[in-house]
């Protein structure tokens, strides 16, 4: 691409260093930004330098909080001895706004993986390991995506739980309520029919 | 969406703002950033922030420039007589592009749309008049889009031209190089059977 200005190319190149946005979709958010008011960049770029510079972590679970400990673990209405190990915030979210879950969350910050470089030190993984000893949590819930990051990461958690008196369990698979079981792959469908439940305790939990 | 932090909440907000961009798509990029080094951040702000306060515009085309006279207006090698009238800078960059045009330009920064408030005066075609008042222009080629405010755009400019010695010219409409015809809207291929041309002409544009 050719630019007929210098200033207008930094910003399209810096843009488009985003994930999923490339140079063209760059030049049109920028020039969005231009026929907008001066203000419209001005909070834009202030909110992010601002987010970016102190940004703080919650001490006990690691996600991302304005305070040294995060509302959820704060919460006395939570149980304590429940926790749920997530990939990152957006996994916390999605639990929440299910309104099932009145446990604990533990960020990781993403999964073990040695072709991205990521080992067991780049995630929080001594951190939950050190809750654990103090001999609080009754349930550890490994919520990660089911991959092979994700299955390498639980196996890695599970094995340093070791001697401990923890319950560890896994999200269920299965075929989402209201799918079609035509549809469904193969995989999800017999992990479905394998982990069956009773009937009277789906009842329940409706 | 809730968030655990009031500073990525602002964040999210303000990228959502961009064009194409949702919640969801916002956070992955904020999230991005926070795993990236703060010099990405900062790199990417300074870069909208420059661009944004110092923007200028190329006093004769319109088109954005550091300079005050842009490279293609102040080339010697350009044909001053043809004029290629444009929507925004990303049809400039297309033209260019091919290498098939040797004329200048001229930016209106939009088209005439009164369902988005925008006028005749909200366009730079008050400059164009001007311009083709000079009498240095031989030929107007209309290359806006041809959208309803494309078409009506085009003929607000081509009245305003009334009395002038000026030729008028729009960018042929027809099948793409390439394209089997068998795919072709019904207008596309109208339009390219009505202003077919002379099989001889064909061969020299190849």
């Amino acid at each position: 691409m050719d630019f007929s200005s210098k200033l207008l190319e930094k910003a399209v190149n810096e843009t488009s260093q985003l994930p999923g946005i490339g140079k063209r979709t760059a030049l049109r958010l920028v020039l969005h930004l231009l026929k907008q008011p001066t203000e419209q960049t001005t909070r834009l770029t202030a909110a992010l330098e601002q987010l970016r510079n102190t940004v703080k972590f919650c001490s006990s679970c690691h996600n991302i909080s304005d305070v040294a400990l995060c509302e959820i673990c704060a919460s006395p209405k939570r149980d304590r001895s429940l926790v749920c190990v997530v990939e990152d915030i957006r996994d916390v979210m999605a639990i929440e706004n299910t309104g099932q879950y009145m446990g604990l969350y533990h960020v990781l910050g993403g999964k073990i993986s040695p072709m991205e470089g990521v080992g067991p030190r780049e995630l929080t993984i001594t951190s939950l390991i050190n809750k654990a000893k103090l001999g609080e949590i009754r349930e550890l819930i490994f919520a990660l995506s089911s991959t092979m990051e994700g299955d390498t990461t639980n196996f890695y958690i599970y094995k340093q739980l070791a001697g401990l008196d923890i319950n560890t369990s896994t999200i269920a698979r299965g075929i989402a309520v209201g799918d079609e079981l035509e549809y469904a792959d193969e995989v999800t469908l017999g992990r479905s029919i394998l982990n069956r439940i009773p009937f009277e305790g789906s009842l329940k939990a409706n």
